[in-house]
């Protein structure tokens, strides 16, 4: 599907309606299929053992593919997060960035899916997946 | 199962290892079943719509089990989370506490797995579930 | 949420609209939180190392779920299985059936969503758990 | 990770220790990251309206990754599926068959993650997707 958004403003978006986490990401790359977005890792998303949290990640799985839909939906949506089935399979390495690639799979009437692989940048195998499900409001 | 840790050797084992966090939680319960979790919502849990976000909900989720488990296997244990699938159901009440009733099902020698109800503080239904694995590493 | 359909409504309504598979489950128990169904267990169930297959476990989770939002909807209903998540914690025992709780989490304007524990009858500690969410078309 | 049996090897195993299922399936294709698994769709396949049956496509999706990770692992393992979250998202056409394309995304000393898209043949958009954990035995 093409998308209607393009990097700068899903950026923008998340500043303005985002702004306590927006600081925390930058969109990389935005086409017809998904987004790349950017978790700029910093000591508040670390954890013990000096790898990145399962909150941080789950968060950033979640804000990709919400921009990804967004992306394709247009400015006036606002979908709801219903589900999400992550496996944390890799140890992120800290002082390293995490890469998410999102692809939305289906855009229905009211559900939304998608997948996202999240990477250390610089990294060939992925260090989590996720699936989730989103709910499109009936007016948009 | 038996458990082998009570409310203050959980609340005392977040505090040394999960420093960072500690001070959200508050073990509210164990026997040997499972354990109830408090998520303490400040400012931080928020996000717009005056809800708490997604992250501080699978955060939540995930802490509880993990201290369900440690319960269980006793403090030397240090399990990974390996998968967790969480549906969100209904928004949660900003200005109120998140309560997680976490449940073990299963504590294999490799695996365990359980599920987390979260409630708002004194409302019926629950806001989100959630079910989690968690990996045992072998020396224990 | 009280039900409107009691265990002989629920038997007739599959007989009459999944007459293939209707033979394999018998319905135990309905109450205003959810039912218990029976899998009759039978060799096409079975695979190599005498246990129960995947695909019928998850048959059944999803049987048992569907009817269970059916018995609150009423008989009108026509929900479409959306995502299920199910764990696989013990291997089952061949030459005892499969009972399975369900019960309704969430029974919303367009979604459903609930749980399933699947126990061998007569053993404490459950084989499988799966979480459903269903979407519930518009006319109804 | 190259891959240890190509797909004759794969057929065959599946006819010795699977039996019951294997005439269902046809091998596409194995290479390095994954397979293509034919579902080969006849009557017993089939539910009400015409479709394919969810526990036919979970079926399809866990011997597709199963196979997958035997082709990794050599004809000596024997993998356990331990968790399996399945998103349906478009009805599959009845008289077509169903295609699974499976990827090893990890394959770690106890535990193998995988996900798999379904199509039914001929057609872009996936019916199905599907995210699989197997528990690897430890003597391999």
């Amino acid at each position: 599907m093409p998308h209607q958004m393009n990097a700068a403003q899903l950026q923008a978006f998340l500043t303005r309606d985002f702004g306590q986490v927006a600081d925390d990401f930058r969109v990389e790359r935005v086409d017809d299929q998904g987004l790349t977005l950017r978790l700029m890792v910093a000591a508040r998303h670390l954890r013990p053992g000096d790898t990145v949290s399962g909150p941080a990640m789950f968060g950033l799985a979640d804000v990709a593919m919400y921009l990804a839909i967004l992306a394709q939906l247009g400015p006036v949506a606002l979908a709801v997060t219903t589900n999400c089935s992550i496996d944390f399979m890799r140890k992120p390495e800290a002082g390293c960035d995490l890469l998410a690639q999102a692809r939305v799979l289906k855009l229905g009437r009211v559900l939304a899916v998608g997948d996202v692989m999240l990477y250390s940048e610089g990294k060939p195998d992925p260090v989590a997946r996720a699936s989730l499900t989103y709910s499109i409001p009936p007016k948009r």
